[in-house]
């Protein structure tokens, strides 16, 4: 079992290898560590702790920490949703330390708050109502390439931001190749 | 539209990542930022500020900032060929800057003049006669790995240096697959 | 050739992508690095100045610097095996540098002893016996995803940590391609 300073150990690690830092206040950090933990042992996977999951990991993967929109709120907002994540400045109380808006585009809040999560749920939610073929089954993981660096990815959609280069989203194309995974 | 202050979070983050630092004297790196987002205006990406692009993709993607050769000059010299991003000692001032050598290779560099270029040139250039067969639609993209840490990378020609664990250019080979991007 | 420097910054630069730090001790540091170029070129990569390799490129592959260990010893006892990459409290002093137990699968270990060396070896080792059928031969690369931000590898077996998103080895798993490499 993931322990607690493991989740805690890995966060470390990720802001080191992009230049952040953890939120500076020592208890709020760690209610952000044992959500990660609790998320981790309620679904295998440490989904945002500020985030409703739905257990549905196909689904969920967006939200899963370091999340999709880690990377441009940071580099918009200067933190991420969490406030887990940050940029030095924020860090050092130089800049203030604001809530953000949410980055997940509506459609994947629709598709997950579709699913019905039978663990409990950290926040109320309203639940959207489910169209007919729009299954969680759809997601289709294609293999992407960054036409800057050439940086490789097989997800259902690219990145926000390329973790090599930086460059935009609308850098990805896709690569042609018959595969399956 | 990307403002001047979203091309400047973009080589913070990205120095943020990689260790680096960005040009200390704010009004030369203001100069450097407003390079690569006319750049980016006009051929629809931030090619280097300190090379004449073509305008065509394929052709200039080397020079797409952070260039191909930002990482070995960085790592030879201690700033890339803008000194745009820098190491730690030449941003305090411990070690000088100085200008560094261009590493793009010759063939590029005649490819990349070789193609008339329609926007108006940032430097005066002089146009190497193109010899009939070499065209620049010959640039074919393959799938390469770094034979020592197995990153993928889909590009005409392998990094400098792997971006994930240091490994120089010679360490990469090709994948055999069917592919088409 | 390269040189000793040229060893040196590629460790400077790994450290800096990764936010960590090499030894202090600069008597200790540049042994390691003489060890690395020895390695270098001796089998023709930089294999663990603290391991034995035996000059077989696949049956080596994880113990080249940095090591498929490095990522997660650093995590879980602040530095790597050698030492060589620390975080920033040990190389501060803040945390003392104790030495750290060897992470390489008893497998690989066996499989490597069992491959006769022809270089001299740098250290005392029991011979393992080989066991027929067992042979380096069987190193067959795969494609393999990281689960959570997608990141492709090429290789025997996936590594301990992303180094993207740092998700831990179990998020890994195989794209079904037909690749020969």
């Amino acid at each position: 079992m993931t322990t607690l300073e493991e989740v805690r150990r890995r966060a470390e690690a990720d802001a080191r290898t992009y230049g952040y830092y953890l939120h500076p206040d020592a208890a709020f950090l760690n209610d952000l560590v044992e959500g990660l933990k609790r998320n981790e042992e309620r679904y295998g996977y440490p989904s945002c702790p500020c985030r409703l999951a739905t257990g549905n990991f196909d689904i969920d993967r967006d939200i899963i920490c370091p999340c999709d929109y880690r990377d441009p709120d940071v580099s918009e907002y200067g933190c991420c949703y969490c406030a887990l994540y940050m940029r030095k400045d924020l860090y050092e109380g130089k800049t203030p330390i604001n809530p953000i808006p949410e980055r997940r585009p509506p459609e994947k809040q629709a598709r997950a708050y579709g699913v019905t999560t039978a663990a409990p749920a950290p926040m109320p939610v309203q639940k959207v109502s489910e169209k007919p073929g729009q299954q969680p089954a759809g997601v289709k993981k294609k293999l992407w390439y960054c036409k800057q660096c050439g940086y490789v990815i097989y997800r259902e959609d690219p990145p926000y931001v390329c973790p090599i280069c930086k460059a935009k989203r609308e850098m990805f194309a896709q690569i042609e190749i018959a595969a399956q995974g």
